[in-house]
């Protein structure tokens, strides 16, 4: 790895600035803020309320000790332990107060926390304590290694969702096929299964949604439907030749695919050589999973890709050439693709929305400064800033009471913040937890995945014991690889071992069993993969194949009773061989859909829609 | 006023909404959230992370009562006693705790507040609880009259800022030069000055700005330069004839013009004649200051505005034939357009930002079902909702803990929210205390106005020491309306009274005059017009003419401090006759402009950028 200054400064993209974008210029406001730092000067000049005129005097929080929950080590296959965690907890106060006053007297403003500056107008970079944690953490610890001159700038965002749409107002013009060329329309790659908030946010916009194959990993670089082929087969009457990629690399939003150094180095030469911009939504970069390369070798005979070192201790910051980040966690968990960033075509949107909570709406945007220049821009004329009392609070659970007559309390026992140690803890602790789930999960789903048929009672056993059984009845129901990052199991059901298979179509057995699930004894509620293709072709092909588990949401013991509530549901669903049962189901459920469609049109009642993530 | 059952529904105006809008369409999952009230279902289909992984196990704040702050009363013209809201808070403990819980037992979601709901993936509508509180204020206290069938609904929004960006996104189409026809290109109207932040929201679009002649008031509807004037005589070879406008019509920024009932009447007859959408913001709607015009009348023998009732008692609710809100305060209150919005064409966003806190980025957009439904969906693929954190504080603080297993608190003394009650106090506090800075400053300004020259001594004296002297050098420096609502007073400087005028041109005399209040002993910052200027035009023709001053950021002190510095440099000002002086001002402020400009290409620095509002 060649030093700072050997680095070369990143390209100049701004040739793929939307229209919007380039006539964004920065305000003329700035000019006069020279005057305010005039020592004495009167303001009257800006339009801020008065700070004693606010209700809160203090902000304060009851706030968890960065070592509430114990970590999975890195190299073990930690058994899945739900005990661990709460022993943890029970061993004393595993509590801190957070204390946010209204002054504190610190006059360094990257250090100050207070209500008088936190809940005033701010920064559109964002509250500048938490942003320079923000931009520390992130360029010397969650991205050591970038390979441009001068390294990446971040700016704060109101969450993932809207850093994504930033950035493809940034990155994208708006089409409409009334209006406009066909050729003048751009395009969006993404994931054959993608997260369709972000998929929804670029339809509107008249962006062609064009995706590309995947694997285990995540996206192909080559092959048929890889991302060469299509670029290089591009039909010119589609429209332009698509120029950003949307892509989740770490636990993909449905798949769990946590995409190789190698597979990455691939896709990123061929955006390079088709001037593609990367949009990165890692939001589970941290719930990598160790464990999981391990737990497929032992029940199906080999890793869910070869592509993963099977060192344990593999450090992938040092390895490459790099600096280490000096905790074991970080430089063990496959890095961006900043990290090998070299033109800085690579926008990365990150959140606190599952190290803290989704409810903060609080992330940040890490780019080129250029690039980030611009999204600075475009916030100061939307959002402005992330609400100032989520990030006085997170400001100062990780970094504390400065020293200079601030009587503010930090996240740690001592009333200091956590740190960046801290906040490392607490994300190994995260971690270990969501392992965990994982593990009880997929072990289940994997001791159920096969149906003896040539048993007096019908039941479902592993691949390990069908193996050993060696009968010839032995049907799979489904198929599964163990996550390796995130918080989700894909799971292809195979219908067509279904006895109806052929007499009902495909996305008709599909849809019954989802139903069939719902109802008692199973009572558990899948995602069908139909809601995670982003193209009418895919869900048709083989959306309606897919189920999404989520292991994150409840606790240990639902995940166990649901994973098996899974099992169970599927050897029972295939022991129906009556085409009636089936239309019986789907009769119900669109009784259902009409009455549930008459609610909806039913306004001014509250609607309680959660948002699916 | 007739009643609900015959009141007609509103227009329907989705023509007018934008090829983008017109393309985004209910998420499909909404078909699926019947099955989440499943009885014991068990939920893998979500994406949540496990609320038990949250960091943060209370929130907590000391809070104001609300009637920490003495109100002015609406009658009489209520002197400018800095000493009452001292008194107030000595009185005796004038704070409460609030505590927002981690769970609360609470089944109904409109009155459930703990974190496990607040930290976790919401509803675009906003936090159910605030939600409920916002609705509930909004169509019952602060319009309870609007005229069309069902009334308005609310969608919680990031500030206003973020909801004046979602209106534009809904109401108007992005045009560039470079691809479009000028046929196309649409247009915003607006006042004559106007507030910037929003004008650089509209520009990059490429919305023709279009200025509307103002009085003090406001905008004109008829007249040269008025409403009906620019739309009636519009030229299609610059674009579309505009369809929306943006408004903010009560304390203008940075005129402080409050419309009366009566020019809302004419203005909104225009808007139908032509079929323009009104998009109001007023974030100062409850600091009308009824003792501004008694003040004027006082000093100058005529009131800012003879469009305003002289009676004291005027009642706006009940005297247009609606009903009350019950509380006298809310009743004095010019009411908002939607009070006479019969087509449903009007679209207001609100904030919290002045009645809580700029910090909270918090606000809502108040328009007919139809426009709000369409701003739901385009919040859902960008800020999704505010930040949990504010959302649960504020809703907490407002509304307190339910009767069921709930362990929060609300910022009453008892542990009980404010209710609409407390609000109302809040505001009203609130008020007083800015109309008494409006008052100081007001009484300062005006007393200063007039240079009498042929003294041995030069003085600044007021309008009515200036009528008893009855001198032939009474030179008039500047002149201002009294605010009658909001934060500012604006103030046109009569350069051509200067000894140079002629001999150094209007806008560089204006620029020295700036530059020369910075200095000592005057050591103060105006906001100079041409910052409001929302063309390039109006900036050269009177921009340079008028500053801004706000008299809400600082204490009761400071604002005399700084009235009175604004007063001298004034007077000594119009002391100068040696053009050199003016040179040797605008010098040095050139040269220091250039230093700045090097300080901001400096990046990787963090650039403190207060936000100017």
């Amino acid at each position: 790895m060649s030093t700072t200054a050997e680095k070369p400064a990143p390209k100049d993209i701004s040739y793929h600035f939307s229209r919007t974008a380039k006539k964004r210029l920065p305000s003329q406001v700035k000019r006069f803020y020279q005057y305010f730092a005039i020592p004495g000067i009167g303001n009257l000049a800006g339009g801020l309320p008065n700070p004693g005129y606010f209700p809160y005097d203090t902000l304060e929080a009851s706030s968890a000790l960065p070592d509430r929950f114990k970590p999975t080590p890195n190299k073990p296959v930690d058994p899945p332990t739900t005990e661990l965690s709460r022993a943890t907890l029970s061993d004393g106060p595993s509590a801190a107060r957070v204390l946010v006053p209204h002054d504190s007297a610190e006059p360094n403003l990257l250090r100050k926390i207070d209500l008088t500056t936190a809940l005033q107008y701010g920064t559109a970079q964002g509250y500048p304590p938490l942003y320079s944690f923000i931009r520390e953490f992130t360029q010397n610890y969650l991205h050591p290694n970038v390979p441009y001159k001068g390294g990446p700038e971040v700016i704060l965002t109101c969450g993932s969702t809207d850093g994504f749409s930033k950035a493809l107002d940034l990155f994208s013009n708006i089409w409409d096929e009334d209006r406009d060329w066909i050729r003048e329309r751009e395009g969006l790659l993404c994931e054959e299964f993608a997260y369709m908030n972000a998929i929804q946010t670029a339809k509107p916009r008249g962006l062609n949604v064009v995706p590309v194959a995947i694997d285990d990993e995540g996206m192909l670089a080559h092959g048929k439907g890889g991302l060469r082929d299509v670029l290089s087969s591009w039909d010119k009457n589609k429209g332009k030749r698509p120029h950003i990629m949307y892509t989740v690399t770490m636990g993909q939003n449905p798949t769990s695919g946590l995409l190789s150094v190698k597979r990455r180095k691939e896709i990123y030469a061929v955006a390079q050589e088709f001037d593609v911009i990367i949009l990165e939504d890692d939001p589970y970069w941290y719930l990598q999973f160790p464990s999981a390369n391990a737990l497929s070798v032992k029940a199906k005979g080999k890793p869910v890709s070869s592509n993963f070192p099977s060192d344990p201790d593999h450090n992938y910051n040092t390895s490459s050439g790099g600096r280490s980040t000096g905790y074991p966690f970080l430089d063990s968990l496959v890095p961006s693709y900043l990290s090998i960033d070299v033109d800085g075509r690579v926008l990365r949107v990150d959140t606190f929305s599952k190290t803290v909570a989704p409810g903060c709406r609080l992330g940040w945007i890490t780019a080129q400064p250029a690039v980030v220049q611009k999204i600075q821009l475009i916030t100061e004329t939307s959002t402005q800033q992330p609400s100032g009392f989520v990030q006085s609070l997170i400001a100062e659970l990780l970094l504390g009471p400065s020293t200079h007559g601030d009587p503010g309390k930090g996240g740690s026992k001592d009333g200091s913040g956590w740190g960046i140690d801290g906040w490392v803890r607490w994300l190994e602790g995260l971690r270990g937890n969501y392992e965990r789930r994982m593990q009880i999960m997929a072990n289940i789903l994997d001791e159920g995945q096969y149906l003896i048929q040539d048993s007096p009672r019908r039941s479902s056993i592993s691949q390990s014991d069908a193996d050993e059984y060696q009968v010839l009845h032995k049907t799979q129901l489904y198929d599964f690889a163990y996550p390796m990052a995130g918080m989700f199991l894909w799971m292809r059901a195979h219908f067509e071992t279904h006895p109806l298979f052929g007499k009902v179509p495909g996305p008709r057995l599909s849809q019954a069993l989802w139903i069939f699930m719902t109802q008692k004894p199973y009572l558990v509620l899948l995602a069908p993969g139909t809601m995670f293709s982003p193209t009418q072709e895919i869900m048709e092909e083989k959306g309606w194949q897919y189920y999404r588990l989520c292991f994150a949401a409840v606790d240990d013991e639902l995940v166990e009773k649901h994973s098996r509530g899974t099992v169970a549901a599927f050897a029972d669903f295939w022991a129906i061989d009556d085409v009636h049962k089936i239309d019986k189901l789907l009769e119900d459920s669109e009784a259902e859909s009409r009455m549930a469609a008459l609610e909806a049109d039913n306004s001014g009642s509250f609607a309680t829609n959660p948002i699916i993530c």
